[in-house]
């Protein structure tokens, strides 16, 4: 693959198109959704769904890698009159781990010039909600959340159980902006990443999956790497982590963001840590300020922040099973036993407060404590720098930053809830962003499984977004394969949790897929599920025929066997009869309702 | 492949051994388990799983499908003195659906005289624990059931939460008498299945899973279904289901039988079906019967009967989404439309029940009108089948037949246990076995994890045993692949529920696989997880060479991001240091311990 022009996957999912929906505030958004469109036989609408996957799956827009996305927020932006451009931080041989000739990734052909907040102003999301402000950001994730309520206008039955949150039956852009104002959701957008689409992580919206990229000292190139951003947004990842941490750090990351419809979030840690050859004990705050500049310059949407691990925490890991998991939580917790002293990132913490402030970069305060086995699960030193990332969270919040908090790991499902609950007690329910949890250790290969389990109950209990697992976790890096079913196995978890959350017009695509099921309008029921590529072959390889795909039988049981092609018979009879008087009768009893115990009065002819 | 030589799976796991526990009351009884030896460097004992594989998987027993598995549980039953030989049903050409030639399956070579109870006997499990009989199948599940608890003694530390559930700290064979004789649990063993090795399915013992296997009017041989059988067990399904509907159903079902160390179950009205052609209204008692009799002679430990299907409950599905869709249901209700009368199985229950104590096959009782869809969840239909597989279970327990009974289907999350809750009030603790249930629709082809979701939880929640999905459900017919996949799956929703059910035992995998991780013993990870060839293949995709193998880093970060090497740095410092000490000093204050307002004051050198 050349890695200039990399190929990258475009074009439509199956029977579906982009459609787009105009803002009213702000009639300049057009806010992107997806329709599926279903057989005509069904007198059915096509089903709109949440789309993540920006212009790649508009075959009316012409995309170009090098070109990046259209720069859409740019004007939202400019006409708020609060940021100034600047020259910005030149970069330097570190910020790509000294790579050269060859082994340098090129730079992205188009340098833009930064923008930064006026001096004095915040530029954040939650300073414009507090100050009553409802941004266009704001009106464009109240539509996008919207999605599908319109339809159910009048004839909304709630089934659900949200343990306390309060999804709205229909979200308005003032819901929104109440929301971000209280730091129960936060809108992820750096100032300088304008081709992002904007999205809410919050409980009382739906629930969003986050997966992971990067490049590692080992393995993977820059083409790759926008590839996998491509791919994993195309199944539907509703934000992107470049955990990158071999060389070319910089590079690669300009060309994800640029070319990104969804929020960036990193862990800068990785970045300075590369700076200074990979010894913790050489980080100290001036590396790490200057890398937290130099990726907000670049439009990263949100930081890992590891600033909870206390100095007197460590201790507390000593007996575990497992130690710390967390890259970030050990090597914070080296530099900190190194120079016996607290972290710079929590002694420095309203500083990293005023450079998020002046971009809007979001925080995601990390559990570098967080488990790495059931063993360790709930222990003192995870609930210890929860409380911590509880400070701090209102520190953040002080400086107009907004806020979302990581958590597990690892935990038996009796011990989820239990995490959820203390979340939001201790942090003023900002939203919670977990991974996983993985509900089992003995599953190596199939962790995307053993967390997707925890996964869909903590997004019940109240999770925000969930970090996806793929089942390469703890055995080597994902491939596109992985990537994808780490994303659809996430999706599953996600959507789980907003049919069991009670969201409004989260079970309109169930039921829309169970007629077509039941209807067998096999290629509806492919493409309304959430991989229909797979749907379909899975279906072919039984029965290969396109005469099956209009066959009235399940091509498991064949015609015979087919229960729903008996329950259409079954149907047909009740129209003919009047099932309901006829069950009437039978409730009533007479000679048709035989008593269990008069076995022998009973022979059919 | 050859029919008549089916080449099946033999041979050990990775690092794996059977081993055999004598038993004390009975010690002709021997039971089987497999040990997982760890590196030496580690210092520990090896770990002892539990082992459904039967003798494919030991090298010292000699397997030959053509004559079948030993038949060891013989003497255990003629020793009784409760049985005599007989010569049985003869097989008849509709038996194998008119197969004739080239199209017969052969009969399986050996023919043993079957079993069955001598006049007026009862010889089921259930009427020997009500007689105070603690039998040699009861005291092998005890010890089967106990693995690991024994070097627990002592040290045991509960954790979990059981929902009302007793799990003993140690199993006792009076324990399983107490538990079966009170219909909490079953062992399903029928005296023509001399070649199983018994288990128990109950909601204070081991969560268990149920692989289905089945030939169909569209595909598959023989051969095919006994190799997926032994398959399936390999790795873990605690029971099989044949659930064939084809051709040869007598011959194909007879192979599998003598070869199954697990209980076989079967749904007899799939056979009675095909014996009438495929005409559901020309089904009738005595064709039923007469199956029955036939597959209880072969040895069918358990027999799904759908005899819960009330004429009057049929009008109740007709404004469903999805109708009708387990095939059992669907053909009664058909069924009972057509004579507008109740179904032969509810009015003949006793006589069925009679069939059943005579060879002692256990009841799963069906859930014939279970949700095929989350809109249909926990409907009216379904539950008033349930209140009356509620007075199902009371007439064959007052005939001494062992019952569980099985449950949903699609359900999303917040419903799920409503349907447990249910079914243990109206079923009087009888084992409840479910199928997932699926948490949401959307997702065809990953349908094992939307219901491997619902399966942990019901599991947590008390049910006894869980019926795998595969990722073909819905579309097609599992093959090899899918069928490991199912298995794996559910062994995950199992296992995780059984952690969170607080099983004294089950934590002892999760602790040495986890340790294994910290220490970087790879090999010992890959064989102490589920699948021990896909997470050792992941890793090598990765990092191929033997060396990494022993390499102390994690394949994913590299050396210098690896948070497990960090945390020996971190846990060798701390024995320098006298963590406990140093952190008494921190927590104290002093210099070291900074206020986060103090940032300026704390520049690190």
């Amino acid at each position: 693959m050349n890695a200039l022009t990399p190929a990258v996957s475009t074009g439509p999912l199956p029977a579906s198109r982009k459609i787009h929906e105009q803002g009213t505030l702000h009639p300049q958004i057009r806010v992107p959704m997806r329709e599926i469109s279903v057989h005509r036989t069904a007198g059915e609408p096509p089903v709109t769904v949440y789309d993540p996957s920006g212009p790649y799956t508009d075959p009316t827009v012409e995309t170009s890698i090098e070109k990046g996305l259209a720069r859409h927020r740019h004007e939202w932006i400019a006409t708020r009159g609060d940021v100034e451009a600047y020259d910005g931080r030149h970069v330097r041989p570190e910020d790509n781990g000294f790579a050269t000739g060859e082994r340098l990734t090129p730079e992205f052909p188009i340098r833009n010039r930064p923008l930064k907040a006026k001096q004095g102003k915040a530029v954040t999301q939650l300073a414009y909600a507090r100050a009553g402000i409802i941004t266009p950001e704001m009106e464009f994730v109240a539509i996008r959340e919207n999605l599908g309520r319109e339809i159910l206008q009048g004839k909304l039955q709630r089934d659900g159980e949200a343990f306390g949150a309060s999804i709205p039956d229909f979200v308005t852009a003032e819901f929104v902006r109440e929301e971000v104002a209280r730091g129960r959701a936060i809108i992820p957008a750096n100032i300088n990443h304008p081709e992002s689409e904007p999205m809410i992580i919050g409980r009382n919206f739906l629930v969003k999956i986050n997966a992971n990229i990067g490049n590692s000292a080992i393995t993977s190139s820059m083409a790759e790497e926008v590839e996998k951003m491509i791919w994993a947004i195309r199944w539907g990842a509703d934000t992107v982590m470049d955990l990158s941490t071999g060389r070319n750090i910089h590079n690669i990351r300009e060309w994800i963001v640029r070319n990104s419809p969804v929020p960036i979030g990193t862990v800068p840690l990785y970045q300075a840590l590369e700076k200074v050859g990979g010894i913790a004990e050489d980080l100290n705050w001036e590396v790490y300020r200057d890398t937290l500049i130099e990726q907000a310059e670049q439009g990263v949407d949100y930081f890992t922040i590891h600033a909870g691990v206390r100095l007197h925490y460590i201790p507390l890991t000593v007996e575990r099973v497992t130690g710390i998991v967390s890259r970030g939580g050990s090597i914070m917790a080296k530099w900190c036993l190194h120079h016996h002293r607290e972290s710079f990132l929590y002694e420095h913490f309203e500083e990293i407060c005023d450079i998020c402030r002046a971009y809007d970069v979001s925080f995601s305060l990390g559990d570098g404590l967080r488990p790495g086995s059931i063993a360790d699960a709930n222990d003192a030193a995870q609930f210890a720098e929860l409380e911590t990332l509880g400070e701090l969270t209102k520190i953040a919040w002080a400086k107009d930053c907004q806020v979302m908090i990581e958590g597990p790991g690892h935990v038996p499902m009796h011990k989820i809830k239990e995490n959820m609950d203390k979340q939001l007690a201790v942090c003023g329910e900002a939203p919670f962003y977990t991974l996983g949890p993985l509900t089992t250790d003995i599953a190596p290969g199939y962790d995307h499984i053993t967390s997707g389990i925890g996964a869909a109950m903590i997004g019940w209990f109240g999770t925000a977004m969930l970090c996806y697992v793929t089942p390469k976790e703890h055995l080597g890096l994902p491939d596109r394969n992985d990537v994808k079913t780490g994303v659809i196995t996430y999706k599953i978890a996600a959507h789980a949790a907003d049919l069991a959350k009670g969201h409004p017009a989260a079970k309109i695509r169930d039921d829309a897929l169970s007629r077509a099921r039941f209807e067998f309008r096999w290629e509806d029921q492919f493409n309304l599920s959430l991989d229909p590529e797979t749907a379909r072959s899975f279906h072919d390889e039984t029965l290969p025929k396109e005469a099956h795909k209009v066959a009235h039988f399940c091509s498991m049981c064949g015609p015979k066997f087919c229960s729903m092609r008996i329950s259409h018979d079954i149907r047909a009879e009740a129209q003919k009869e009047g099932m309901a008087a006829m069950a009437e009768k039978y409730r009533a009893g007479g000679d048709l309702y035989m008593p269990v115990r008069d076995a022998d009065a009973a022979e059919p002819s």
